[in-house]
This record gives structure tokens, sequence and C-alpha cells, in this order.
């Protein structure tokens, strides 16, 4: 019976577009989510949790810029390793309150994970991913002469800043994983990573960019030798001809029909394209690994094989 | 030979008040901290390190309230919270990197840390410690009324918020520190960890607070059964009579003296006083425990018995 288990959290699991942008708010959606990875965990599956953190980096990102008279603000990297901090402490004290009402305690931890990401990306030489506030056109510019940042138009709600999204390429702190792996659930590579490059002495430095947190979540399941990737999303399945009245929602997809319609055009870059991505290269890295697209509520319907969709080599 | 350490890193060691409060100058001035870590680890140290976070959660706080109109702020805990990413980060970073050029590579690994408070700690009913910005009186005197907040007049400067300074009682996280220690350095309880209290049903609750991280150091180093606690601050010894005349610097300090000079008021509160009393704990809680308190530039000289202030039962 398969029972390593690598489970990506989206959006909709740590936050509620209807309710306040509060931490106050985001913990009650969390404790909701770790119902669900409660139940998941009482059917003996071994658990590591990556987890997105796009609405609370945007956050904190807006409020450093509207502060940043008062107070130098801070990079992206720095960002994305405060928002692990967050969001791990709200998954940590939820999780940890549900598994012993459950009558299933366990040790649930956060690790701080560098990423690193490859200098040479060709991410890097287009940047497509808008962080941060917006600003007029002028504003723009001027960041673009004074900041270096690129800036790019935001379908016509003004200017944002744009960084490189590069594909993960290894977990810095992987061997803390495995330690904790056996005895605990652990939080890994919250936001996709802070990313991070290499330099030739092997140092590590901290860089402007996003990391996808389902391509981060993917590599960690690849390098543990996790039995599952589990990606929890808005949506029960995937699907082709998606928001079409022909829409096709799929119980299976193998990895020859997953690049077809990829290729096609047939998955929203950003949005379903990394999950199948972040799927297809899993199910691909050895048999019997499995993927396994659906939505937070019938995440324990899909491992029992009842709904989402299903990828395997 | 005693080996396993936990070490108390200042402010001094994570920030130049000097510089730019930004996170490159910080990120320069853990580098410098960093090499006197990996000496210490080639020693044959194995550590534990428990960091402050006072300017960087100030200047967090800070920059959120400034920005409250356009992004709701975020409570004290999951500031903390924020701050041990952010400094942890920095720290694996440049641990790692120093411990790979001296030729002795290992994990760096941050684990995010509650630490349980007493809700009926008497600190609850007089909160002493300052946070975030100033604010004139009036501006106080709303916050009072609309948050709730303690707020109190600050040496002339203003009216700052306060907030409790309650004891750690326990280590919630203590698990995973245990299972990562014998294989890595382990970065836990920074800030003096999130502050949390325990409900009735064992569910555990962010609270308004700061927990100074000398004490906390002191509890983890306690628990996990350290032998040395080494508390690294401004100066090379402590002092009675401090900044007189006739000061005199101690080598060494029986539990007995401490105790009568902490009666006799020779250690600033919130400053070495609570470093002698965290020394204090760790040292009488078992024989041949021993506590050192001393400057980040003689750690290893103070290890070695040269200098610093050693406290011993």
């Amino acid at each position: 019976m398969p029972n390593k288990i690598v489970i990506a959290l989206g959006g909709n699991a740590l936050h509620s577009g209807k309710s306040e942008p509060t931490a106050k708010a985001q913990l009650e959606v969390v404790k909701r989510t770790c119902c669900q990875l409660a139940a998941i965990s009482k059917q003996g599956y071994e658990i590591a949790v990556v987890h997105g953190n796009g609405p609370q980096v945007g956050r904190l990102l807006l409020a450093l810029e509207t502060a940043a008279d008062t107070v130098p603000p801070m990079p992206v990297d720095v960002c994305g390793a405060m928002t692990q901090g967050y969001i791990g402490y709200h998954i940590q004290q939820a999780l940890g309150a549900e598994l012993r009402r459950q009558g299933r305690p366990l040790p649930v931890l956060t690790l701080t994970t560098q990423v690193v990401v490859d200098a040479g990306d060709p991410a890097f030489q287009n940047p497509t991913k808008p962080i941060g506030p917006f600003y007029t056109q002028e504003q723009a510019r001027m960041l673009e002469q004074e900041e270096g940042y690129t800036m790019a138009e935001d379908a016509g709600r003004g200017w944002r800043r744009v960084v490189a999204s590069p594909k993960p390429r290894r977990i810095v702190e992987l061997d803390g994983v495995r330690l904790l792996w056996d005895h605990a659930i652990v939080i890994a590579c919250g936001g996709g990573g802070i990313p991070v490059v290499e330099r030739e002495d092997g140092s590590l430095e901290g860089v402007a960019a996003v990391i996808d947190k389902d391509l981060a979540a993917g590599l960690l399941a690849e390098q543990m030798e996790a039995d599952t990737l589990l990606i929890l999303t808005e949506v029960e399945r995937v699907a082709i001809r998606f928001g079409k009245p022909d829409q096709q929602d799929l119980d299976r997809l193998t990895l020859e029909e997953a690049k077809r319609y990829a290729a096609a055009g047939e998955f929203g870059k950003g949005s379903m394209l990394p999950k199948v991505e972040a799927a297809v290269a899993f199910a691909a890295s050895a048999p019997e690994r499995r993927a396994i697209i659906t939505s937070l509520d019938r995440a324990m319907d899909a491992l029992n094989g009842r709904t989402g969709t299903l990828i395997t080599a």
C-alpha cells in the first residue's frame, strides 16, 4: 500500500477570497484545511506539506512598499522566508490541534527551506510573475531605472514588478526533511521555497524570483521517493476545453495525453499547467508513482480512487 | 569533554547599529557571526542556536503599522513567526557557506518554534516590553480603546504599545530539535519563540507577548540536556557596579553570588538580568552544567576558559 505522500496546498486551502485578508481569517481557513490533512494522516499516510504563499507574500510586499519611506523594504527572498514562518506556524498550530482531536498526535514541524534555481534559467530572461503593488507608468519607469526592476503592464490595472519563475533544481534542506519524515508531518518548501542561486564556491545567494510551489512539491516528492503527489486546487478534476460548453473533466491522464494537451494549450499558464507538469514529472520519475490533482474537499475521495484526476506512467 | 551547546545570539550578532537597517546589511553582520559559530562547531561542539529578533520584529511591526490603511496589520505572534523565517534563513545561508569553507559541511536547519507561556503569568498583569512605533498621547488613548492595547510613555520619546514578557514554560517543537540535533546545527526558539498559551483541550493559541530569548535558550539547553549554555552579548564579562568608576568584571559567578547581586539590582532589567537568570537556572538544573556569558568575538576564548563569566553550581 502506498503511504508516503507530498501534499501541495493551493491558495484556497490557506486563505479565503471572501474573508478579510487578516491573519485571524487565514487561521480559520487553515483550521478547516487541517481537518482534511489530519484525516489523511489517520488513514496511515506519511505526509509532507508544501504550501503556496501568493496572497501572503503579496500583502507583505504591498505593506513594505507602502511603508518604504519609514522602513527599508525587504528583498523578495526574505519576504518568502517570512511567509514560510508565518504560514508554517499556522499549519503547525491548527494541524497539531486537529491531530490530537482525532486521536493521532504527531509533531508538525516547519523547516525554513531554500531551493536552488539555475542562474542561467531562461525564465530570468523573461520575468512574467507579477508581485507587489500596482504603480503608474511614470512610477514604473522610475523603479526600472532606480531599482533595476522589470515592470510590466497588468491587464489594464496598472504597472507591477515582474520577477522570474525559474524551475526548482535542488532542495537545500532535503536532509532535514529526511531526518524528520518518519517521525513527524513536515512542512517544507513553503511558497515553492526561498529562491537561491549557487555560486562557484558553493555558497548560496537569494534572488528575486518566485518558484512554482507545485513544481517544488513534485521535486520534493521525487527526491523523498514518495508514492503519491497530491496537488490540491480549486477544481475537483483537470479538464480540457475548460470553461467551454463542451468542457470535459478527466478521471485519468496518461503522460502522453498530458503532454499532448499541454502542447495544445489546454491548461492555463501559471494555474493548471504547472500542476500538470509537476504531476507528469513525478509520475514519470519511477514506476508505481501516482500524482493526483483534485480539490481540498475531495482529497480523501480522490486518494481512494473515487474522484480527482489520476496521472500515472 | 562537554560538547552539547546552546548558543544565544544577541542583537549585535545579527544587526549592526551603525549600518543601514536593511536585509543586506544584516546578512553581512550574520556572515561575520557565522565565522565564530563555524569555529565552535569545528572544535567538536554540537550546536543549537537561539537568536534574538528585537530590531527585526520592531521594523516589521513599524512597517505594518505604517501601511495599516492599505494592508491589515499582523498580530505580534505572527510577526515573531515571520522573523524566525527571515533570520533563520540568513543564518542557514551564511553558516552553511562558512562550514563548507572551513571543511566541516553540516546541515543548518531552522525549525519554526512555538513556546508555551502560562496564561496566568503575572507578566500579563504588568506588560512592560515596548514594541512597534511611537504614537502621540491622543493616538495612544485611541489604540487603548479601539484595539485593547496597553500603551506606555517611553522615556520622553512618545507612547508605545507594551506587551507582556512572560516566562517560557514548554518548547512545543522540542521533539523536532531532538530529531535533528545529532545530525545538524539547529536554529530554534528564534526571538524567544512564538508565544502561545495552552487551552483546556490542549490546543494552542498565539498571544501578544515577547519571550526573553536568553530564558528560552536556557530552557532549550535544559530540556536537551546540553552541557553548556553560551550567552553572547555586547560585553566580554558580567560586571557589578556596571558603568561606575569602580566597575568590577567577574570571571566566575556562583549561583549564590548571582542571586545576591541580582537581588541588589546589579544587573539591568531587560538586559543583563535575564541573561544571569537564564545562566543560573541552567547551571542549577544539573551538576556539571556550565553557563558562560561573553561577547561574540571572545566566544572561543571563553569556551576555553580564557575570558567571559562562568556560572556553575
